[in-house]
Formats: structure tokens, C-alpha cells, sequence
């Protein structure tokens, strides 16, 4: 029979195999786009991160986009705007897992805050499909949908989201469900990435919600609810191995994406995310497939939870 | 924490929302083939099987191929076939795992015994590329590769069989690591499939490797290896409920390929075949690959392994 360790080692060893079986110790760099087919086959299914060095540095937006181009063509356009004391947006913190304040203010303003190194940490990072919805006026700078994503996965994006920030900014680890396609227009991002069949190395735990708030120049923490969110407790920035050992064993695959670089993240790919001053990114939100390997994550995910991660 | 019971309950429950997620009550039967983007991306990645309905009906093997038509073009060629007492090739009897005997025959050798329904069983079901190796005369009558399957899949089928046996042939419940096309030219078959997802529920043993072997008219089993052999050990055509009551929360899938019809059968999905008389099939192997699913599938062996199934 078995026992709670005998599991635990086998979902351990599990993802060890998985890793030697089909995941690269770094994320491959193509100089060149896949067709359509190449990249079902050769990445959607098997669930693999790429990048593509150069791969939008012929769009417009690369040339164009800086804070001196936006104060002049769009500076008083209002924007919906993260503000947090900590450039820690949707993160845990003492124990709870707080959302930023969403505030808007016009481009100026925020260019104006973003520069500031003493001010509160503005970051644009609005999930909503914020470039189509809330600045289709920057959509002909860059492309509506990546082609051979598009036609590979059936569908255009659900989403493409604007994201402009400093260095302060960091999203902590997360993964989503959607198929990602992410460009950075212009400055560098830095993902800290882990395979999803790495989940047993990576522990969870669930947080109250709350939210950060302003008033009369003071931050508090509002709660928001009770009802527990999960999300995962290390930080793989700055790992705390004690209380965390067996987040040794997972596999930190880092990866750089530079301007005019494309990056692909599968679903359900943990990732962290930190960047230089002044970044601007465009990502592609598509609908990801509930398929067999989501069902099979969901299952690693179950065991998971009842081992306590 | 967790129990034995627990990490069971899971499993289960994990299996039965995968069947939610992804898996169709029947078989789809398709009026066309896909393209070989729509073959990767709706069947391939979600592992699911489907039926071409026709799929192969203009196929010169369809109009020509027949007991008669062999006798007449190939009743001197020698063939491999596999004999047995029982028509249960590489299936578990009294507790061994047994494989056929292999007899070097004539075509009309072989078509004489499978019509004698008082003699042995005899199947050619030899699955080492026996129609590319040892019948390619019969080879303008098919194709050599299934177009859309060489395109999506990128390679060329690592193997082509021929099969052609009587009613009294049962393929035993097993899985192949393989991407499976399936095409049956005369008569019919039926399929009895599990998806992988329901392996929680699919009861495995491990037995010692033995052959039938038939010497001066008398049917022996020699022992081959006492390594043991794991193989599913519930019987699907006749399950016994009292010794594997798990079993019945499988779900299922029951799906008849006729001449002229073409079936997708993933890798790794549980497949028990069973047949009218005098049918031929022809089956293309194409190598699966040891992706994402196939590392998570892995896991869930392993993890059913440990709690004894």
C-alpha cells in the first residue's frame, strides 16, 4: 500500500521525469516565427514557452512608443492606472492577498508618477483587453492578432492588454488560463518561469482578500472578503528555502525578452515577472483548450492540495 | 492530511470530470477527414478518437480484397501468423500473460484454417510493418501514408499492418504508444475504448510472459519469463463487477468500424477489438510523442500503481 510520503515522492520523481521528458533548460530562441502547425504541434500541445528575438521589432509601436510619444499625441487621455505603496499589484503580503487601488488619471499624470522614484508605484496593467478597448487609437501601431496564432488556435485573441511600468512593478508568481503571446515594445522583461507538471515542487496557500487604498495621503489595507484566494506562497525571487524546502527542487527557468522580442507562454505556466524602468509590452490573451492536459493538471493540482500545498 | 482513501477519491473524481471536460459520449463520425491543423489541434492534443465515416471506401483494397481474390494473386505467398487454441492472442489466461504461437504459413494455408471454424485460431496480426515488409505487392491497393496524419504529425508511419482473422480473434483490453489509424477493409470491427483518464478505474496485474505453443497436436503453455508483465485485468466483453468494482465507474465507449471506414484511435487510449469473419483491416502507426499528457499520464499510472491497481 501506500503511505503520504510514498505519494509525495511519487509525484516528486513524476515531475522530475516530465521535466527530462519534454521541457528545455532554457526557452528556446527562434529566429523566425513558427507556421501555424509547427507551433500547435511543436508548443501548444507539448505546453512549451518560446521566444521569437525580433519577432514584432517591425511594428511600428517599437519605433514609435516612448513617454515623449504618448505625452504628445495621447497626454490627456484617461487611463485606468494599478497604484500601490510597493509596486506589489495582486500579491501576498502579510498574510493577505491584496489588489492594487485602480485609479484613473490622464496619460501625464501617470507618465508624470511613473518617473517619480518617490512617488506611490504606477503601473498600466489592466487585464481587460485595455489597448482594444480603452486605446484603439495605439492598435494600428502594433498587429489585432498574431496570424499564425490565430490560425493555429481557431480563434483571435480574447484579449490584448497594454502594460507600461518601472522597474519597481513586479508581478508576483501566478499562472493563467489563457494561451499567451507577449511582446515587449519597449525595455526588458524578466520571467521566472515553471512548468505547470512542476506544481508539486511549488506551494500554495490561501489568502483573505483585500485591497490597497489611499486616503488623505495614508495607505491601509482594505479586506475585501474572507473567502480565501489561493495563490502560491513562495516567492521565487527571493525563495525563503526554510519554510519552503521543497521549492529547491523545482526548475527555475529564466528568460529575458527584450524589445521587439515576442515571447510564447502556454497556459497554466507559473510565472513571475519583473522589468527595467519605462517597459511597455503588448500581450495576446487566447482562449486555452480544456483538454486532456488541463485535465490531467487539474488532477496534479487535487493531489496537491490534499498533501497540504 | 490525507489518506489512502483520500488520494483514491480524488483520482476517481479527477477521472470523472475529465470525461466532462473533454471526452464525447460516443465516437464523433466525421463525413471528411480534418485538415492536418484541425487533426492536431481538435483530436491529436485533446486525445480523442473519431471515425472518417468512408473515410477509406475508394480505396482499391476496398473493391478488390477478399478471400477469393487473395487465394487467386497470393495463395503461394508465406505469411507469419499467430495461433492459438482460443482466438486470445497476447491476453491473460490462468493467470500468465500468453502469447501466440507464430507459424510460417501460406496465404492459402492461413485462409483455409481461418474458415474451419472446428480448428485452431489463426490471425495475422503481426505488428511489425507486415504489410510494408512482407506483403508490399498489397501495397497500391491502400496508401502508403495517410496524408493529413504524415502532415500534421510530421513524420512518415513508422509502421503499416495488415490484419485479417475470423469472429473467434479478441484483442484484449491494452494501450499502445502509439497515434493509431485504423482502417477496415472487409467486414467489421468493434471497439471497446477507455480513455487514459480513466485509468483510476481500470484494474492492472502483473503476470509471468508464456506462449502457446502446439507440439504432436497437443496445446501447451511454456513459461517463458517469470519478469512480470503488467496488463489490464478486468475482461470489458464480460467484467467481473465482484473482483474489480471499480471498474464500473468506467465509462465505456463502444464504437463499430466498418469497411470503407477510418478510425482515430490516440495513444494510450485502452482498446479491446473484437470481429465479424473474414475481416481485414489496415492499421498506420505513427510514433506518438512523449510530450506534456504523456508525462502527466505517467504520473497517474504511477499514482494508481502505488494504491495497488
Amino acid at each position: 500500500m501506500h503511505s503520504s510520503t510514498a505519494v509525495e515522492q511519487c509525484l516528486y520523481e513524476s515531475a522530475e521525469e516530465a521535466r527530462e521528458l519534454y521541457i528545455h533548460d532554457v526557452v528556446p530562441r527562434l529566429k523566425s516565427p513558427p507556421t501555424a502547425l509547427e507551433f500547435y504541434r511543436h508548443w501548444v500541445a507539448q505546453n512549451r514557452p518560446f521566444v521569437v528575438e525580433g519577432g514584432a521589432a517591425d511594428w511600428p509601436a517599437c519605433k514609435k512608443w516612448s513617454s515623449k510619444y504618448f505625452r504628445e499625441k495621447y497626454g490627456d487621455k484617461v487611463l485606468s492606472v494599478a497604484v500601490t505603496p510597493n509596486g506589489r499589484a495582486d500579491a501576498v503580503n502579510n498574510g493577505k492577498f491584496i489588489l492594487p487601488e485602480e485609479r484613473e488619471m490622464t496619460f501625464d499624470e501617470f507618465l508624470n508618477e511613473m518617473d517619480d522614484e518617490t512617488s506611490d508605484v504606477f503601473y498600466i496593467q489592466k487585464q481587460n483587453s485595455n489597448l482594444t478597448l480603452d486605446m484603439p487609437e495605439l492598435l494600428p501601431d502594433v498587429v489585432e492578432e498574431i496570424s499564425w496564432a490565430t490560425e493555429a488556435l481557431g480563434a483571435k485573441p480574447d484579449a490584448v492588454n497594454f502594460w507600461m511600468g518601472s522597474a519597481r512593478s513586479v508581478t508576483s508568481m501566478h499562472k493563467d488560463h489563457y494561451e499567451n503571446i507577449y511582446v515587449v515594445v519597449k525595455g526588458a522583461k524578466e520571467f521566472i518561469l515553471h512548468s505547470p507538471t512542476d506544481r508539486p515542487f511549488i506551494p500554495h496557500k490561501s489568502y483573505p482578500l483585500a485591497q490597497y487604498l489611499k486616503t488623505n495621503g495614508t495607505w491601509t489595507v482594505q479586506d475585501i472578503s474572507s473567502t480565501p484566494v489561493p495563490w502560491v506562497s513562495v516567492d521565487p525571487a527571493n525563495p525563503k528555502y526554510n519554510e519552503y524546502p521543497m521549492y529547491k527542487k523545482a526548475k527555475k527557468i529564466t528568460c529575458t525578452v527584450k524589445a521587439g522580442d515576442l515571447l510564447y507562454l502556454p497556459a497554466l505556466w507559473f510565472h513571475h515577472v519583473s522589468q527595467t524602468d519605462g517597459t511597455i509590452a503588448v500581450n495576446y490573451w487566447y482562449d486555452m483548450e480544456f483538454d486532456v492536459k488541463y485535465a490531467y493538471f487539474q488532477t496534479l493540482d487535487k493531489l496537491n492540495g490534499l498533501l497540504g500545498r
